[in-house]
C-alpha cells in the first residue's frame, strides 16, 4: 500500500465513462468515492481528515512541536470535467501523498503543520463556477449565491451538499482556516505543450491568464420547421452560430483563447425552430485589456447576428478572474529547492491559460505556487490526457523537495 | 359528454409543460393518457377500439350491412413535438369524433365501415423518425430498423412498445389492414399563414413538399479550453456553426426551408473543447431537384468548415420523402362536398411544407386527402400555436360534409 502506482490504480476505475474519460462531478457518486479513497489514504498515514464548511477535504500532519505555526498546504482537486482525463486534479493529490511517503522514508519531520487539501468543484462541471470550493473559502464566492447554484437536473449546491452530510448554511468565507494557511503549492499536469516543446519534465508556474466564463442567451420564437418561411422566422440558432464563428476568428486574431464547449437548445426537436439557444463562452487572454477586447469583438458578432434574425440576445459574465501572478519569493524558493534536488537541466517558469485553486488562493493573498508535470501531447480535459510515469515520479520528487525546503 | 369543447378541455392538461406547450411522447405517460382518452371517447360512442401491430389505435364504426366494403378512415395523431401546441394532431382526432356526433344527430348511417385512426409517433419526437406508425403500417419503415430506434435515454422503440403491451415482434408492414383502407382524410391545423392571408377558415391540401431529416456528425478532438492554442485545435463546434449559417443562407436563397433545431454537444462542458457535435437538419423544398440543390449547398458549407478546422464530418439521411401529390379525384370530391355544405366563399387548395400520415398513406397508393384549419399566426410546434374555436367548428362541419360525401 502507498506507492504511487498503487494509489493510481485504485483511482483508475472510479467514475470512468465509456469514452475512457472520467465523470467525477462534485458530490455525485464517483466523486464521493474519490473522497473516501482520500480519507483512507490519509488514515493509512495517520493523517487527520476533516471536511471544511465548504466541502473541501483536508488531511493534516500535525508535528508535535509546532502547532501554532502557519501550515504548508499542498494538494489539488478530485473532481473532473465531463469525460476528462485521469491526471487533471488527482495527479496533485496522489503526488502529495507520495511525497509525504518519500520524505518520511528519509526521516523528515516538518517544522510546521502540513496539510493535503482536495478542493471541491474545481472544474465547475456540476454547478457552473470553477474553483467554487476555494472561492467560497476565500470569500470570492458568496455563500448565498453558491447555495442557489443548480446542476443540469435542477439540484442546488445546497441540496447536494446536504445529501453529502455538509450543512449548506455553513458555506462561505472561512477566515480562521485561511489564516492557518501559510503557503499553498499545487502540482498539476500541464495542459499545454510548453514542457513537451522545451524538453523539460517539470516547470514552475509564473502566472495565470485573465479568464472568464460568459453566457449568451438567444431568445427567438419556436415554430414549425417545415411551414415557416425563412423570412418569417425568429430563429435563435443562426445568431448563436454567427457568434461561435466570431469567437473563433477573434480568438485566433488576438492570440487568445475563445471556446464554446457547451450549448443548450430548447426545445431541441428536429422539426421545431428553437425558442432559445444558450451558449457558454470560455475566454482567456494574456492581459486584462486583451480579454476585454476579445469579449467586445465576440459580443459584437452576437449582437449583429441577433439583429439580423430579429432575436434578443442577453450576455452575462458567470465568473471572471483577473491576471494572477504567483508569489515571486515563493517561486524563487521553489526553483532553488528543485536545483538542490538535482533537476539540473533547469526548470522553466511559464504562464498558463488554465485557472487553478492555487490562483484563487494567490488572489486572496496567500503565497501560492504551482508545479507542472510534462504532458507530451498537451491534451487535457479529454480521455486522451496523458503523462509518462517517469515524469509523474519526477513531479513527486520535485514536490518532496519543495516541501522539504518550505516545511 | 361529447361536444367539441368538452373533449378539448379533457385533453387540455395532459402532458402540459411549464412552457404552456405539450410533451406527449410516444408510449410515455402523457401520450398513453391520450390513448386512454381516445379509447374512452370511442367507448362512449359504441365504436370498437383496437391497437394495431404498429401501435396505431383505431376506433371502428361497423355499419351492419356493409362489412365487406373498404373503409373510410379519418384521423390524425396524439403525440407532440417537445413543447408543441395543443392543435397539431389532437385537433384532427377531436374533430373526427365531433363529426361523427354531428352526422349521427342528423340520422346519418354510413354505407361502408368508418374508422378514426390515431397514428403513432407522427412527430418522430421520441424515436427520430416522423410518421413512424404509418410508415411501419405501409412498409415504408422496416420492422427491424424500427425496433432498434432509440430515444434520448437509450430506450428502444421495441422496449417502449413492449412496456405498453405491444409485442414489438409484430411491427412491420400490415398489408391486410392496409387493404381495408379505401380512403384516408386527415384534418389538421394549418402550420403556415396561407389561410390567415387569404381570409378562408378551411383549405384542402394539394401536395406535400419533398422533405427530409439529415444528420451531420462533426468529429474533432476534445481538449482544454484555456491552454490549447487556437491553431492546435480540432474543434467540431466551429464547422457546425458554419454549416448552420450556410443552411440559413441556402434556405433563404432557394425559397425553401432549412432548420437546425436539434444539437448534441459532447461532452458539453464549458471549459472543454468538444470532441463531437451532432446537428440534425430538417430541409424541405417545393421540388425534389430544389431539395437536392439545397442539400448540396449545405453539405458544401459543412465540408468547407470541417476542412478549415481539421475535423471529420459525416452526413447521413435519416428519412427522406419525395413530393406527395394528394389524390386529385378525392380532392375534387372533397371540394364539391364543402361547396354543397355551404362553405360558399370557396375553399383554397394549397401545398404544404409539413409531412403528415396522410402523405405516407398517399405514397402507399391509398387515395388520401387533407383539410386544413386556419392558424391566425401561422405558428406551430410551439406553445403559441392557436386556432379560433369558430374555425375549429368550421373544420368539424367540413369533415362531416366530407364523410357524408364519401361514406
Amino acid at each position: 500500500m502507498g506507492d504511487f502506482a498503487t494509489m493510481w490504480s485504485e483511482l483508475q476505475d472510479v467514475g470512468r465513462a465509456p469514452s475512457g474519460g472520467y465523470r467525477r462531478f462534485t458530490f455525485a457518486t464517483a466523486e464521493l468515492e474519490c473522497r473516501e479513497w482520500f480519507a483512507a489514504q490519509a488514515g493509512h498515514r495517520g493523517l487527520e481528515v476533516e471536511t471544511d464548511r465548504n466541502g473541501n477535504v483536508w488531511a493534516w500532519w500535525h508535528p508535535e512541536a509546532a502547532s501554532d505555526e502557519s501550515a504548508l498546504v499542498v494538494g489539488s482537486h478530485l473532481d473532473s470535467v465531463p469525460d476528462g482525463g485521469a491526471f487533471d486534479g488527482p495527479l496533485g493529490i496522489v503526488a502529495a501523498f507520495a511525497s509525504i511517503d518519500s520524505l518520511r522514508l528519509d526521516g523528515f519531520i516538518p517544522r510546521r503543520p502540513l496539510a493535503i487539501a482536495a478542493f471541491a468543484e474545481e472544474e465547475g462541471a456540476r454547478f457552473g463556477i470553477a474553483c467554487a470550493g476555494s472561492r467560497l473559502l476565500t470569500g470570492q464566492l458568496d455563500g448565498d449565491r453558491a447555495r442557489g447554484l443548480t446542476d443540469s437536473d435542477g439540484i442546488t449546491l445546497a441540496e447536494a451538499a446536504r445529501r453529502s452530510g455538509i450543512d449548506p448554511e455553513g458555506m462561505g468565507a472561512d477566515p480562521e482556516r485561511l489564516k492557518r494557511i501559510g503557503q499553498f503549492v499545487e502540482l498539476h499536469i500541464e495542459q499545454g505543450r510548453c514542457l513537451a516543446d522545451s524538453g523539460h519534465p517539470i516547470a514552475i508556474a509564473e502566472s495565470i491568464w485573465p479568464h472568464g466564463r460568459y453566457r449568451f442567451t438567444f431568445d427567438g420564437e419556436s415554430n414549425h420547421a417545415g411551414t415557416t418561411r425563412m423570412e418569417h422566422r425568429r430563429d435563435p440558432m443562426t445568431p448563436c452560430a454567427r457568434m461561435i464563428v466570431a469567437a473563433e476568428t477573434a480568438g485566433r486574431q488576438a492570440n487568445a483563447r475563445a471556446t464554446i464547449g457547451r450549448l443548450k437548445v430548447e426545445p431541441n426537436g428536429t422539426n421545431a425552430i428553437p425558442s432559445r439557444v444558450t451558449a457558454w463562452l470560455d475566454a482567456r487572454a494574456a492581459t486584462e485589456s486583451d480579454l476585454d477586447a476579445l469579449l467586445e469583438q465576440i459580443k459584437f458578432g452576437a449582437a449583429q447576428g441577433a439583429a439580423a434574425s430579429a432575436v434578443h440576445v442577453n450576455f452575462e459574465a458567470e465568473s471572471v478572474t483577473g491576471l494572477t501572478t504567483f508569489d515571486p519569493l515563493l517561486t524563487e524558493r521553489m526553483g532553488s529547492a528543485l536545483t538542490v534536488a538535482g533537476l539540473s537541466r533547469g526548470v522553466p517558469v511559464i504562464p498558463t491559460g488554465a485557472g487553478h485553486d492555487a490562483g484563487v488562493l494567490a488572489t486572496a493573498g496567500i503565497p501560492s505556487g504551482m508545479l507542472f508535470v510534462r504532458n507530451p501531447s498537451g491534451v487535457s480535459h479529454s480521455p486522451d490526457e496523458f503523462a509518462e510515469a517517469e515524469d509523474c515520479l519526477a513531479g513527486v520528487e520535485a514536490l518532496a523537495a519543495v516541501i522539504r525546503e518550505l516545511a
